[in-house]
């Protein structure tokens, strides 16, 4: 036998244990009883555990190395194989008591996060998150390598190929450039009216209404889950069986695009070659390129006029004493206001970035420069009205609004900006080589679907995102296209010269 | 470290796979997509696997050997020894590649049952039945104790103390009483009125009732959840998460008693001790004792004209067009009626026994006597038509009607029976020594709960269900009492002197 074929059962549990943890956290945001969570994060622990164990076996190991000097291998197993080691030499470094105390630890924070922000404390969290960043702050010095900075450590999980030096350069350019041009437009831009998206749309109404968006953005129902949750997501757990949720709110565009967003998400997932599912090149190749594929459908696809010319009579229909007497041109305008507010999911296109940049800048001071967790709610309102010219009046609409840190994600949010840059790149390149609009205006979003799964979606991991950037657009990213695509069509809405 | 401190790392991760193994099974039955069930099978196989790897490790044989002779160990801990050494028995003696690859045939094969059922097509289920029959065959021939027969193994796993022998004398029992009197009711009992059950009893307003009843009976949202399914069941990831489905049909009483059955089972999960849950004993004792109490739930609870009297009115005005003229005893009636049917989830509780007593005898036939499935829909149609007057017009509602087979359950449903006669001699018991209808009737269940969770639901397993009989009623099974609770009760429900 050979060695890969040696490795394929190691590799095949810790992809079953994975797909159980994955199951877990769903089942944990979707549906899970209230009192559950101190005994399921037990059993989720003690999965996190066996995963770490069968990972760096010495067996994988010695089975690792070896295929890594195999010279028969396909091009799909030494992506496997490469996945499999990066992963073997961040588990290995960390004691297993440490992984799993952090497993359980983090298990149960949603819960507490969610406690704190509802009832507006962030004492109640505080310890917790200082809990988390340590651990996280130790979990990346164990992986740094030599001189390697703790951030970077962290990025480079979620998107290889972006340290804070290139990080700093592309925020930096969004700071110089949107922050001006935002001031721009509130200051000259003529008024948009958006009072009809509030109220008046009943829970049961909109979940009808995204059904049938997802489906027309082309999620697929035989392989997919729509359910509800407190904070958006997708998640999946092989390509036959994707999960996206919506919540839903009094502004109906607030379901509305988190279901095109997260359609996007999954159209990445279900886009997966099949014989790459289940294995460690099985999904999208980064968090950024993942924010690429939803922002781009919420925003590139969603947002544009003329994506709603076939459907936007239906929603009419659906909700006649809202939209009946709002022209299409007026509903378009509206979902695209620019209104610099508070909550980031809740952003619009040319704000969000923006919203990203105060995390990513509080992070930064979190693990480079040892800032006080207790000094983030106030740090986080004077960014934000900087930035954003708004100050949050309280935690909830502030500091605790997303679940990303309980959850242990630091490094994760730049992937958010990251990608709507990827999207407005490869928006450039496909407007080159098709009529975008027409298929828009056609409803023919397969064939736009299409394109993007045969250059990005099907390589699951095989590629990282600069890879596929280049190879999709012949280009390596370049931040400029994104400042451009949003000062062109921002600069056009508001009638700036 | 003791003995006992060294096993507990391994238990506590098996229980953690079968943890995980729950909810897949959980998430199958009630939300995941149609096309998903080839590739989580695979991950049920390798969560399969590596529980049976670990419960049959060589470090586990020993440590079990060493606890079993440790003179020093609690109660608790003596309990979780016996039932994980019988669990590793079990275990170590199935070739691991047959174990997996039976897991993945169960896995899937509820698919192919359910599909072959909606088409009323035996032949498509056939040929997964027979690979089934013959996994469960050899697996039985693995554990059995020198000329110990297949169906006895295959009934010792649901039922510790109740082989063929025993049951042939129980069902014996049943048919020689029961039948003849069914006849009586059939022929000189007097017509009972229940047309106005059926139709006009919208699903949103059901499901309200649902909610209702499962939190009117005790079912504690808070550690629980309810959600729908093709067929009724209840499962639990612990104490703290129990789960329980219903399905809602034309006839208003099909989820009305299925929410109240399956919070029977909700509330011996529920009760288990906290110290005993998520361990080798942190379960029901057995499954006959488990339908036992959903079977004291449906029926000695909630089809008793003192149960309802404190909720009728609320009933009434849920359903004013439907229920606002019947009087509370007709509807009383209504529900208690008898009438042979071809449903066994549907049967009323006189008859339900008969069902089960099909089953049993076919049971025996395929694994003692080698009855080829093909056999089995004009068998099935034939005994029908013996016991209970009514021949199925198709596989559907006849042979394919339970999902049992194809979850390779056989020696399963013979607990069905036994825990109708073991709620009959608790509630014989429980009369003597309290008010049980004054109880019904000022709704206070908390009462009744509370006795079967002193003397049942607390110990888990640590006790068999004979045990448990005898200790709370200071008796040994007695199936006469089944028997006359049944014929008195109905007896004068039907005007039979």
């Amino acid at each position: 036998m050979g060695q890969m074929e040696q490795l394929k059962p190691y590799l095949e549990r810790a992809m079953a244990l994975q797909a159980a943890l994955v199951l877990f956290e769903w089942d944990n945001e979707t549906l899970a009883p209230e009192q559950a969570g101190k005994y399921t994060a037990k059993v989720q622990g003690a999965l996190s555990e066996a995963y770490q164990e069968i990972m760096t076996k010495k067996e994988v190991r010695s089975l690792l190395e070896k295929c890594g000097q195999e010279p028969g291998l396909t091009e799909r197993e030494r992506a496997i194989v490469r996945e499999a080691a990066e992963e073997y030499d961040k588990l290995e470094k960390i004691p297993p008591q440490e992984y799993r105390a952090y497993q359980e630890l983090v298990a149960e924070s949603a819960r507490i996060w969610s406690k704190a922000k509802q009832e507006q404390d962030f004492e109640q969290f505080a310890p917790t998150l200082e809990k988390i960043i340590s651990y996280q702050k130790r979990f990346a010095g164990y992986q740094a390598k030599e001189g390697q900075r703790l951030y970077d450590v962290m990025l480079d999980n979620y998107e290889k190929g972006f340290s804070m030096k290139k990080l700093d350069e592309f925020f930096g350019l969004l700071k110089e450039e949107l922050v001006p041009f935002l001031h721009q437009v509130m200051e000259h831009g003529k008024e948009i009216r958006d009072d009809f998206l509030e109220g008046g749309y009943p829970e049961e109404k909109q979940r009808e209404l995204a059904e049938f968006m997802a489906e027309y953005v082309g999620f697929d129902f035989h392989r997919g889950v729509l359910a509800e949750s407190a904070h958006p997501f997708t998640t999946n757990l092989h390509n036959h069986d994707v999960r996206i949720t919506t919540h839903y709110k009094e502004r109906m565009d607030s379901s509305l695009f988190s279901v095109i967003h997260e359609a996007g998400h999954a159209a990445y997932e279900l886009g997966v070659a099949d014989e790459l599912t289940q294995t460690f090149v099985g999904q999208g190749a980064s968090m950024g390129m993942h924010e690429s594929q939803s922002r781009f459908f919420e925003n590139i696809i969603g947002r544009d006029e003329a994506f709603w010319e076939p459907i936007y009579p239906k929603l009419q229909e659906m909700f006649p004493e809202k939209l009946g007497d709002i022209p299409r041109e007026d509903f378009v305008r509206a979902i695209n206001k620019v209104q610099p507010g508070l909550i980031r999911t809740e952003a619009d296109e040319l704000t969000y970035s923006l919203h990203v940049l105060v995390r990513y800048e509080l992070e930064k001071m979190l693990m480079e420069e040892d800032l006080d967790v207790r000094e983030l709610p106030g740090l986080w309102a004077d960014k934000y009205e900087e930035y954003l010219g708004v100050r949050p009046k309280n935690v909830a609409e502030g500091v605790l609004q997303d679940i990303h840190w309980a959850q242990g994600s630091f490094g994760y949010f730049p992937s958010y900006a990251l990608g709507s840059a990827f999207a407005a790149q490869i928006y450039r390149f496909m407007k080159q080589s098709m009529d975008f609009k027409g298929l828009l205006r056609q409803g023919e979003l397969e064939v736009i679907r299409e394109v993007l799964r045969r250059h990005i979606h099907r390589f699951g991991k095989m590629k990282d995102s600069r890879q596929l950037l280049r190879d999709m657009t012949g280009e390596d990213f370049k931040p400029q296209y994104y400042v451009d695509y949003l000062k062109e069509k921002y600069g056009k809405l508001y009638c700036l010269k």
